[in-house]
């Protein structure tokens, strides 16, 4: 029986999962029944997330967490979190109330500007490109006038076109570089719309341009796409204090902060050690990135990207000891939206936006940026004192017992026993054993 | 009323919920109806996964879909996939059914060493640091024998030890770097777990090291923690065929295979577009690490610090014409489990899992490399085309028209009327509103 499949997209959902039932699943009902214990009850909800993409058979879940006690510019806010990792939420809500208790934080918008390119071919006189391309800008720019509207009234639309020379790279590659603002959309779909209308309008004048001689004016275009690299779109988070009122019972403040500073020092040096810790930023980063409808994927590939920009891959947060002043800050790419995409769509994400008090996208900047601070503060702090495990094994103790099936007097037990013994995978199923046995 | 609050985490979820009832949705029930709503009628399960991580309020679904004819290595696939953008999930079948006909994708992992690193502090004289390592190396591995234990039986644990000196970057900082083989699992708590011990009897006998003056036994760890940097954890995915055997109705395969490497080329040269090119490839690649209950931030970490690994921010795909053939591949470091972590807990993870065939790591590795570059290929397929807006708008079309809230008989019209017509927000508001009126 093949499990090739023609027309596949055109069965209806039951059909799908009928499918896999009878090629993948060997008539098993079991994995059928999970799949639909998954369907909302409500079928005209459920029919909105089906229609989301294509060829949905369930709903997969992931937590939807909140954590609270986070001041960022004097205002108080409860962070909404969707991530499958445990230990972050608890992770962040530590670190927002350690802050909290110490002046909170300061985020600050530095940038806004987004961009993307219309890549091309062209393999003759570059003056007389140059001078096309003067006569041919407010052209171009005018040839979106009609679907800029919209974005116009919202304080948004086309900032700029130039054209660059990459010859010097790859032979006869240039790109139109243009810039957009685009207010509390992410904006994807107008730039991508608008940079697809500059590359036509551009080859059909091309082909008009007298001072082109006849091959000269078959410009090839390549493609025509935004850029998620967006380091003109820039926030910056912040927390600092008195260096002694660092100190806690775990630890006194100098020591602290010294070895603090260090981890972040070595966290430049070293890319094997700032990739990890990069990560731990995003742990908290994307959990908003996810919860707010927004595309992490593109967030992921510009921060990274803007984490090597120096030719060498290095930590995107900095401390420092300024007299007897303690600093930690962030500066980070973020291209993210509030209206638009899933935002008004998912239920959840107008939940979400509701938490955090209908955030404008330059709010909603300055809240992830902190979050992602927030995450780090806590991996860093943990990593410095007690190490990141005991932590995180009391946080996926939980996790250990779900997968051994254990009720809750075990549960009970288990996390009483642990509470003062190093726990491990193995260690739990030790004593899950001697509990049954 | 303060929004600040103590002891959250202990609140139980109603609770909880209650909280933000009062300090942020302004009593308005809506916003915790609409929090009920995705719960699962099925408390057991509910409360699973309400324990996976801390302070969960509700489930967020993201939608699970399926994208068939996936053939890899001969052996044809369905893939998981769960990602809440349009539009990636027809475009990776598109992708899928395209190169089926055209001998399908070829996969081979190329290696498998995760690795981490004990991070600290020696300002002592290096050669005797060198010789208590050498001392030290049997003992340290010795002292992680009892909890390799399981991963041995795997076929998995500590590979080598090794010091690194990087004063030259920072003065003072040497790591050991310590590689592992970790079989079916992602691997991260026993490579933590081994790290630890391995600090813990580091600064032990380097107290009892002779060798070191009284300053130099106090060698202090800054942290210790796996690098989510994987270059050794490496997987290589690859089409290729005929260059005639690329033309279809749409283009001719000549033109379309040196536009094609155009394309690519182009994304090697200019950074803005490798970062977006990137995030193509992790629009499908992290679909199947969300099914599969593995932990996207260190995928996508790992993966973009290796795509700036020369320096300069590049893409992760290749493309070439040798001879009369065509050849597009991928080479991406990519460390996933299919045992441990989610893996065994949640359901729908354990249908992903199913739908693959209970994949080994190696295996998942494959498929997820092919997924990233089937999803590529399908993006610069478009751009190179008939643009990217084309196809995303039609996929888009049905969340705009549900943000419209369009019923079925407008949502019918509105499909047929923009089959030949330029799909925009816009226009799609404004033939709805032609007919309501």
């Amino acid at each position: 029986m093949s499990k090739k499949v023609s027309g596949f997209s055109k069965l209806n959902k039951t059909q799908k999962i009928d499918w896999l039932l009878e090629h993948y699943f060997q008539e098993n009902e079991t994995f059928k029944e999970i799949l639909l214990s998954y369907w909302n009850s409500n079928s005209k909800l459920q029919q909105l997330h089906d229609e989301f993409i294509e060829n949905t058979i369930s709903n997969f879940y992931l937590p939807f967490a909140i954590a609270p006690n986070f001041l960022i510019n004097d205002k108080l806010f409860t962070i909404p979190m969707v991530i499958e990792e445990s230990s972050v939420v608890a992770a962040a809500s530590n670190a927002a109330k350690f802050w909290l208790d110490r002046g909170g934080f300061k985020a600050e918008v530095l940038s806004t500007t987004k961009n993307g390119q219309v890549h091309f071919n062209y393999f003759g006189d570059k003056e007389k490109l140059t001078a096309f391309f003067k006569t041919v800008k407010p052209r171009l720019i005018e040839s979106v006038a009609d679907f800029s509207k919209n974005m116009k009234k919202r304080g948004g639309g086309v900032l700029d076109i130039q054209l660059i020379d990459k010859t010097a790279t790859l032979e006869g590659y240039y790109h139109i570089h243009c810039t957009f603002e685009t207010a509390d959309a992410m904006g994807a779909n107008f730039i991508n719309s608008c940079l697809e209308q500059f590359a036509k309008t551009f080859k059909e004048e091309a082909l008009k341009f007298d001072g082109f001689s006849s091959s000269e004016k078959e410009i090839e275009v390549v493609m025509s796409i935004l850029s998620n690299y967006v380091p003109e779109c820039l926030v910056r988070a912040e927390v600092s204090c008195k260096i002694d009122s660092l100190t806690t019972p775990e630890f006194e403040g100098h020591y602290f902060a010294e070895k603090f500073v260090r981890a972040i020092q070595i966290a430049k040096a070293e890319p094997r050690r700032a990739v990890t810790h990069n990560k731990g930023i995003m742990n908290g980063l994307d959990a908003v990135v996810l919860a707010t409808g927004n595309d992490f994927r593109a967030v992921e590939a510009g921060v990274h990207a803007f984490a090597s920009r120096t030719g060498h891959y290095s930590s995107l947060t900095n401390a420092e000891i300024h007299g007897d002043t303690f600093r930690f800050w962030i500066e980070i790419p973020l291209a993210v939206g509030t209206v638009g995409g899933l935002t008004s769509l998912h239920p959840l994400v107008k939940v979400a936006l509701a938490i955090l008090q209908k955030p404008t996208a330059k709010e909603l900047m300055q809240i992830m940026a902190v979050t992602g601070l927030a995450q780090n503060f806590a991996a860093v702090k943990s990593l410095i004192t007690t190490g990141i495990q005991e932590g995180h094994m009391k946080m996926h103790l939980m996790n250990i017992l779900n997968q051994l099936n254990a009720n809750t007097v075990e549960k009970e037990k288990t996390i009483a026993y642990f509470q003062n013994t190093t726990i491990s995978h193995s260690a739990v199923i030790a004593f899950i054993d001697s509990l049954r046995n």
